[in-house]
This record gives structure tokens, C-alpha cells and sequence, in this order.
């Protein structure tokens, strides 16, 4: 079984630990090819950035329909996740996607702990598009960014840790989703500290998508995921 | 990596006929450990039958919690699940919450198709608990028991067939769900006769228990399923 | 006209009490038949104790069928009541369900104030499926359990004001419903220091099932609550 | 026990209807005070008509505040409730809301019959202040005014009916409201020919109301429904 | 393009201060034609107040009818808004519902700030009918009534500004929208002091029943707002 | 008052054909300036097109930011519309949203007329993302393509024309949304069949937006919509 990991944005670096982190879970038989967006941006930390990691995933999956059996979207945001059904049969899914349905399974209700305070508004949508604002708490920010987060690790946990810490108190979550594909190798850390389910989208991407594979489910062709009427494109 | 697959009615065959399903899913490494009720109703029907099933599936876990790596409720209604989650910190998942969360990751909205009218309100009330009603776009009967269809296949088939295109074609569904445990071998054929992925619980939750399991993840302790407080018991 | 009143945990002097409660509201030409739980647990704490309440609710509507005009269920989170709905014809109430409907009728939103924390997410879980959510402000838990207000009903009722006036001045509920069968002969003291209507569980259904009963009305056999089908049960 | 009822149309005819529906079903110790609407319409059939009635309303809570010891507002949209609320601290009710919440009692979810279609939105508004949205399977008009209905009762009945049939059968209600507070002594003749609980508005309102007294609750005076501020007034 | 501006209260310096507010967003070819309540009250604070505003509201529509091209209801909880649109077929609009359109535009959630607690139960009633929670971060009051605010212009913008403050950082609303006709001229100095857009309801509402009547749209009356049945009126 | 009318599509006839619309509502001192997307696709129809006009979108606005004091993305289902409030601090709207908040103003609920089956979903989540679901009566196809329908416009005409009817006569709606940007000059033929207000995308648009910068509004920059991130871009 072989899976397409399509990292949104640019960052070669952030694909390879996201590919490590699927491959730690995935079972034997199972295949990770990764794949960094070719153009866009380095992070993505908003709706334009969105946007430009949309396209990416389009063209990602575009070139290498027929090389999957299966596709994860990995940026907490899903970005061209819609996009890319219309594309592939094969099922493909999103990080944040999948860490939802896996936490509805292990509590009451999830919070979201990101990054950046901007990055509230477009993962509240996306609860909202996906209609699980009834299992949501929060989603909570810790104010740093990725690359922020990427050198100074210790200062990365610590912050989730408070921000998780205010979601459990507060927003009376049970159950933690780690919203951003690059906070990776911390699922055991937290869950010590906060006494609570801790989801990394990556491994739970694998694993959903794993689960729809082996069930012999692929994209619904009957309404919106039908493949794209053709049109004139203009490059 | 073993499964407890327990089935809250009475009728071993039927758990035979659904550990058959779970292992033509299941990864290689992954034991199915098949339970049939030891006491209740023979097929379930209604609220009380249900009741009935949650006891059996809560005896089921108590006597095995520390042999399993997960276990699956196996009948579509999901009786006992959360009273299942209180008793063992392994995940336990349900096989209409199972169904859901594929669905949900195939189509736009998803059609439950099951057995008699009077089991489609407790259905409806398992779609607005766990938070799916966005995505349900109709719970409809065919008419046929289980145990009716069981005798005659066909006939099941072409009543599944029937209500499932009235699903597509009036509700608008893009996705079927099969709501019942004992609709099994059944996907396929419908699957080509419909035009739209069919989702058939059992293999569904054994796909999402292994994603639960191989990500790390356990049922979270800290609010609704805490185990149980120690209290005076009568038999 | 008699009205069963079904506590569905094991301690009698509870059912005492609540008869005692029940009899102080109802007409006069109301008999209170009150009933405790065969088996099960001595007090109601989760999931799984709920699940053992279910089943001794079934078992008492079952044995005394015919006997009443209608039935109350006694135990805020109404365990098996849609089992009992479908074992009899005369209408059945639960007392977390009637303080809702009489809550909404004074006031823009209640909160429900509770034992322990642990309670709180089934009691969601129920707020949820009446559909109750948009009026209810929060369900708060003093964390003193069944057995300790007993024991110390001052420092019950003292917690319950505390917890109280959380409710009210952060949530905005203007009303509230005692999440508990055990908490009574609080209303009146409740009322004078919380400034606020205050609902016990138990006056409130009696009021309902009598005007259910007075209205010549019974449960709707049409779909969810029809009796159930005839099966093989195995004790 | 002394219950207002209070008509908000100025039709004497139908107050006197109403009180006899109102004292069939009242305990012994209970005495129903009629009141007609003084000014405004013969009937109310829209925004601005419920805008009549609810001044009439008004009208008469500040008139008698002291009299009674519970109202009810008899019009099916219970025009002026809330505004009574303010007016009083005895417990109003209206007649629609009083039906919502028995209806929710006895099944899955039920259907309003109404009068003309141009009443189906105002009632839809009341369903959604309240809260019953998912609660209520429809709301269907018979297109029968309510003059037509009292000088025809056999086609009234006839037109309930049919209406009636499409709702249980088509929006899968299994609990009938008529809405309309003229639309008395139907109740035992439809449910016949309906199969299905169908709630009358005024016994439905006598009980709630006497549930509310009983139980010694009295509306919120905490936000919304405090009483008025001192105000310059011009008539 | 003529447009009526009809202040529901009976305070003519309110109704001229609005006047100024009007026209000075207005287009230079739109006279604003500004209507005091000839019967009521001088402010508008809850529900019975609402319900003599509404009465005044549906005079000065049925006085003017066949004058105004478009009407304005110029208090916030548009009363009589939807007795109105029966009563013409030109658009009217109301200050609260075109206040809640704007601000959906602008930002992710709005805030909406008023005068008096009691006042905010009202306003969670209009957001609700009209659908807009999930774009309502919260109600808040400032504990000012308007006659206070208007003899002390400075504490009300320190006050608004207090409570504003309150609203973006507790409760993440990124909209303001001033709950009170009579709050004009304060959104220059609010905007500077909150950092986010304030919204006025009267130039709100002034804009919105241009873009209706500049696009040819006149109100429904296939349901809801057809124009009243004859009826028996009684003064 | 200068407003950027963009196209997400590269047909330009089709951009020119909305120009005109536009100004026919403009006020006078209203300029529009139309531009056309300059890559993409000819007409957006599904997921993948929408992420082709969105980036289509955001380049027009990070082009021409400072040349207008509004924008409009004109295609239903406003593609890019979030990016483009990130991009700048005047005011953008899309033409469905703006077709949506006008439609709310005129009746009770609207339904959207689109062109194919599977332009379905992408608008109901523009629906439920906007928060509109409680005022959407449905969406409905004609299964015409925007080229056919421009080729035949008197085909096109009763196909909306039929369509209409059903979503009046079945879904209840009382008013229209041209669930497309190419939809115009319809608007009079369609009322004149349908009875009901008909509302065209591009005029709701020009309305909204004007009346946003005449009360002198901006987009909020306080959270989702704040300028993106200093970011490594890869073109």
C-alpha cells in the first residue's frame, strides 16, 4: 500500500520529519512517499497562505494520480483537501480532518492548540465546514511560530503545555489535537504532563486513511468530488 | 495487536459472520478475538433491546479489560459504548461511529440504511450525540429484519438496493451506510448498483481502532469516562 | 390517579425522601406508588452505574404495567427512559427532562448544578438529545458526592449556593435545575440566596406526568417507542 | 388555584371555547379565569395581528396582576408572553409552548396543523426562539381560516386529517399540535383517525401551569424578564 | 429615493439625532424622512417596551405607506419589523439585522455592546431568530441607560470602550457593533480606542435599504409578510 | 468611490457582462473597475476551479490594493474572498454573501439556483460556513452549463424558471439567490414568473459594499483577516 504525504508548503526539511512521524506508524506493508509543494510558501499561517498550499496539493496530486492507493493532506487546515477529491479516486484526507474524527473517538471534546492567534479563525471554519463544533472545546494559540517552535523545542513544549493546561481548566477539554503538521515527537511529552489524549494529525492521517483503504472505500463521484468538467485553463 | 470484537446480541453466528469481516480487514498482525453476548436478546430492535446489548457489551469488556489492545461494539446503535470507555483505558469504538467518520472523509453526506422504521429514531439519536447530524442526510428502513435477511439474501439486497437509490436520488446522499452489524458481504454489490461508496461498520471500526492504537491514543480519563467510582453493588 | 415513581438506584431511603417530595406537590387526588431498583448500584455515578439504572427502570415499568397512569423516572440523566417509553403506554417522564421543559418556561437559560464532575458530560450528552442546548447555560458540579450532601447537608447546601452563583453571574443562567433526585428540600433556601427560581428534579415531573395525564395524553406508538418486537431472550 | 386565561383576540365566542377545553381538564381546587382581548383583532393570522394581541395581552396581566396565581396566554404564537413575563411574577405560559413541551414528552418529534399558510413562518420563528427546532418535524396549514373551521367542523376535522397523514407519513412526525387555540375537541377524534398523540393547546397549558405553581416556582426576575423600568409613557 | 427613519420611542431628539446620522451616509440624490412614535415610551428597554414600539413601528408604516421608497426601524431589536414588511411592499430593514450584515462582512465575529443587562436576553432573541449566532461573539451591557449616556457623553465612551475591550480579548470578537439606536457618533473614537470596526445601526440600515431599493427588491409576499387578512379591528 | 470588480474566471465577455450590471445599481458617483482573472479557468464549476479563481482573486488585490476603496469577487461562492481581506483594509464582499444578507432582509427563506448537480456542495458550504444554513430553504441545479445557458438564454430562463417553481412549491422559499455571477438580466423576467424577490449576485454586491465604505468601514484586522506574515515564497 503505498501513500502520498503532500507537505503544502516549501519546507523539504518539515516534509521529511512528517514522513518519519507517518512511517513510525504505519504497518509494515505500507508505503510513505512524501512530497513538498514545489511553489507557495515556507509556512503556511493564514488564507492567502492557504491558498498558494492548496494549489500545491492540486498539482501534487494531479502528478502522481495513479502512483497512491491513498493521499494525506499534511498542514493542520486541510488545505485543497476538497480540491484534491475531485482529482483522485483514492481516498485522500486531511491532518486536521483526521485528528477530529480520532479524538471524537477517545473523549468528550477536543481543543486545538496552534500557533499563531491568526491561525483561530481559518481552523474555526474549518471545525465548522467539517461539522464537529458540537465536539470542539477550543482552539487555543500559543503565539509562536513553526520555525519559532522548530529551533527552540524545549520553549515549544512548555507553551503547549500551559495553553493545553488553560484548555483542560477552562474549556473542559479532554482530549488535546495538536494543530499544526509540524508539531511532530511531542505526543508523549504532553500526554504526560497534561494527563490527557494527545493527537499528532500525521500518525492519525496514516491511520484513517489506512482504515479507508483496507475497507475498500474510495471518493464519493456521485456530487462534489466528481472529476472536473473540462474547461479552458489559462497558465 | 489483538481486537475484541464484542457482539451485544445473543446470536453467535452472527459474531462469527462479523469476526470474518473484521479479519478480511484487519492488518496482518491484528488478532480478532469474536464475544457474543452472554445474555440479552437474540437480535436488537428498539431502546430496550439496546439496553439489554449495553449490559452484555459492559460484561463483555469487565471480564476481558488487560487481554485487548481495543475492542468494537458490534452492532449498529453502538449500545454500551461509553459505559464500555469508562471500564478499560484501551479505545473502544463503535460501529456506527466508525461508519460516520469514513463517511464523512468520502462524500458530502451520508445515508444510513437499516432494518425496521422504529429503529431509525434511536439511530437519529446516535447521529445528533456523537455531533454527525450536518452530514446525515437521511436514516431510512428497508422493512426486512435481520433475521429475514439473513434467510434471504437477494431479497435484502434489492430492498437495500431500493432505499439506497431513494437516499441518492430525493436526500441527496453520496454515501451509504449499512446500519446494521449483520449486512455483511453486501458492499460491493451494492457499491456497483448504487454508484457510491458503501461503508460496512464492522470493517470500518477495525480500520479505526487501528488507527487509534498505532498512533499511541487511549481513552482519555479525565472527565466522562473515568473509571467507574466504587460503589455498593446489587446482583 | 397513581403515579409510579422509579428511583433506579438501589437506596431506598432515597426513595423515600423523593415520595416524600413527590406527595408534597401532587393533587390530591394523586397516589404516589414509589419503587427502588432491585439491583444495580446504591447511587448513580456514570456511564456504566446509568447503564445498571437503565435496566432496573425497564424491569420495574415491566412489573408493574397496567398499575399506573404514569411513571416517573428518578434519577437526573433519566436512565432507561426510552426503554420504558416503549414497555407502556401511560406517558413516562424523566426529572432532568421536566425540569428542562419547566426551566424554559421561566427564564432565558438555566444551569444545571451537579455532584461530581464526572457527571457532567452524560448530563451534556442529555441536554444534547432533548435539544436543549440553546437553553442551557452550563452544568456545573460541586464535587461533593450523593452520599457526602447527605451526610452534611449544610455544607451541601452550601456548595450548591457557591456553584450557583457561578451560574448565574458567569454563565447568565437565570434558572436553575438541582442535577440530582437526592437534592431535595433545598428549593425554598436555594431560592432566597441565589435570587433565582430553583428546580428539584422530582416536583417537576410529578407536575408533567399529571398534566400529560389530565390531557388525556399517552406516548405515540408510531415509530421509536412502539412495543417491542417479539425475541429470543437469554437471561 | 386561580389560572387567567387570556384570549389575545377579541372573539368572546372562543375565550368561552377555550375555558370549557380549559375546566375539563383542571384539578377540582383550580378555578380558570377567561379574559377576551378588550382591543385589537377577531382573529389573529400574522405578524401584525400577534402584534394586536400581544398589546391585548399586556393589557390584561397589568390589569389583573394579583388575581392569579398562573396565566396563559391562548393563542397559538403566544403573542405578548415574554412581555408578560415582565408584568407579573406568577408563572405565563403560552399555548404553544406549553404543547412543544408535552409533545416533546411522548415521541420522536412532532408536527404542527395550522390554519393559513402565511402562519407557518411566524410559528417557525416561535419553534426557533424556543429552542424545539430539532424537535419539530414541520409545520403544515390546512388553508382553512378559523372561521371557516368553527362554521365547518366535519371538513375541519377532515382537513386536520389529511394534513395530519402528510406529516406523520412524509416529515415522519409522530406527535401532532394543533396550532391553533380554536381548534378544540378535535383531540379524541383525530388521534383516532391519526394513530398519534394529538395535543390541544389549552389543556396542554392548564397542566404546565399548574405544574409550575405546584412545584412553588415563579418567573426569573434576574434578566429578561425583570420587572420594567420607570418610563415615560404616552398614549 | 425617499426613505423613512422611524424612531420607535417617543423621544424627538433621539429621532433627530439619528436624522443627522442618516443623512450623512446617505447619497446625495436619498432624502431620509425621520418619523417619531406618536404613542409609547421614551427609551425602549425589554420586552414590554419592545412590544409599544412594535404598535408605533406598524403605525407609521400603514401613516406612510405608498411615501417611502424604503423604511428604517431605528432601534436596535428592530421592533415591528416583521409586522411592518406585512404592511408594505417597499424593503424595510431593521438598525440590529443590518448592523449584524455588516459586521459579517468585515470580520470573523461581532460583539454587540448595550445599554442595560436586562436588555441582552432580548438581543440574544433577535440574533437567534434571525440566524446569525454562530457570527455572535457575545451580548454585553454597559449598565448606562441611554438618558445617561446622553447627559454624559464621555463616561458612556468610556464605558463602551471598557466593555468593548472586554469583548475582543475575552470573548475574540473582532467587530463592535453599538446596541442602541441612540449610540451616534462614537464609532471614530471607538475604532481608534478598540482597534477594530464599530458599527453604527442607523447608517448601517440606511445602506443596506439603498443596495435593496437600488437593486430592484421589493420584500416577499409569498409567506410570511403578505399583506394582512381583513379583519374585524376593534380600537 | 472606486470599486474593483473581479472576476475569478478568464472570460472576459462574462466580466464585462457584470460590469454593466454593476453600474446599473451604482450611484453616480460610483466608478467600477473590472478585471478579469488573468490564469485559470474559463467558468468555475467545482472545488478545484474555485482554488484556480481564488488565487485569481488574490492577485488582482495585492495588484491593485490602493487603486479602490471596495472590491467584489464576483462568482458565486466567492472564491478567495478570505485571502482577499488579508490582503487589504478596504472592504471586499463576495456575491453570494452578499446576495445572502440581502435575501434575509426580504422573506423568510431563500433558495440558490445553480447551474450543475455537483455545484451543489461547494455552495452549501459556503452556506453553512457563512452561517446561513437556518436561512437557506435549498439549492437547486438546472443542469445547464454557463456556456449553454449563454447561448441559449430563453432555454436558460425557463429552466431557472422551472426550477424556481419547485423550490417555492416544495422547499418553501420566498425569495431567489442566481446562484451564478454570469446570471444576469434575468432578474425582471424571473419575478414576473415566480412572484417571489429575485436577487442577482454582481448588484447585491455593488450595494453591500457601497454601503460598508459609506459608513465608513474597514475590515477588521483584530484576528482572521490580519495582513499575512513576512514569508520565504517559491513562485
Amino acid at each position: 500500500m503505498r501513500l502520498l504525504l503532500v507537505n503544502p508548503n516549501t519546507t523539504a526539511a518539515m516534509t521529511e520529519e512528517m514522513a518519519v512521524a507517518a512511517r513510525s506508524v504505519a504497518s509494515p506493508d505500507v508505503e510513505i512517499e512524501p512530497v513538498t509543494a514545489r511553489r507557495g510558501v515556507a509556512s503556511i499561517d493564514g488564507y492567502h497562505d492557504e491558498l498558494l498550499g492548496a494549489a500545491a496539493v492540486a498539482e501534487a496530486i494531479e502528478e502522481h494520480d495513479g502512483d497512491f492507493d491513498g493521499a494525506i493532506v499534511a498542514c493542520f487546515g486541510d488545505p485543497g483537501l476538497y480540491a484534491a477529491r475531485e482529482l483522485t479516486r483514492a481516498p485522500v484526507v486531511g491532518i486536521a480532518e483526521a485528528s477530529f474524527l480520532l479524538a471524537s473517538t477517545l473523549g468528550e471534546r477536543f481543543s486545538i492548540l496552534t500557533t499563531l492567534e491568526r491561525g483561530v479563525p481559518p481552523l474555526a471554519d474549518v471545525v465548522r465546514l467539517y461539522g464537529f463544533e458540537p465536539r470542539c472545546a477550543s482552539i487555543r494559540a500559543t503565539g509562536l511560530t513553526v520555525l519559532e517552535a522548530d529551533a527552540e523545542p524545549e520553549r515549544a513544549a512548555d507553551a503547549l503545555e500551559q495553553v493545553g493546561q488553560t484548555a483542560i481548566r477552562e474549556d473542559h477539554a479532554d482530549v488535546i489535537c495538536l494543530g499544526c503538521g509540524g508539531m511532530v515527537g511531542l505526543r508523549e511529552r504532553l500526554e504526560e504532563r497534561l494527563g490527557v489524549p494527545v493527537i499528532e494529525g500525521v500518525p492519525a492521517a496514516v491511520g484513517v486513511v489506512q482504515a479507508l483503504i483496507r475497507a475498500g472505500l474510495r471518493t464519493s463521484k456521485a456530487r462534489g468530488f466528481k472529476q472536473p468538467e473540462p474547461n479552458a485553463y489559462t497558465a
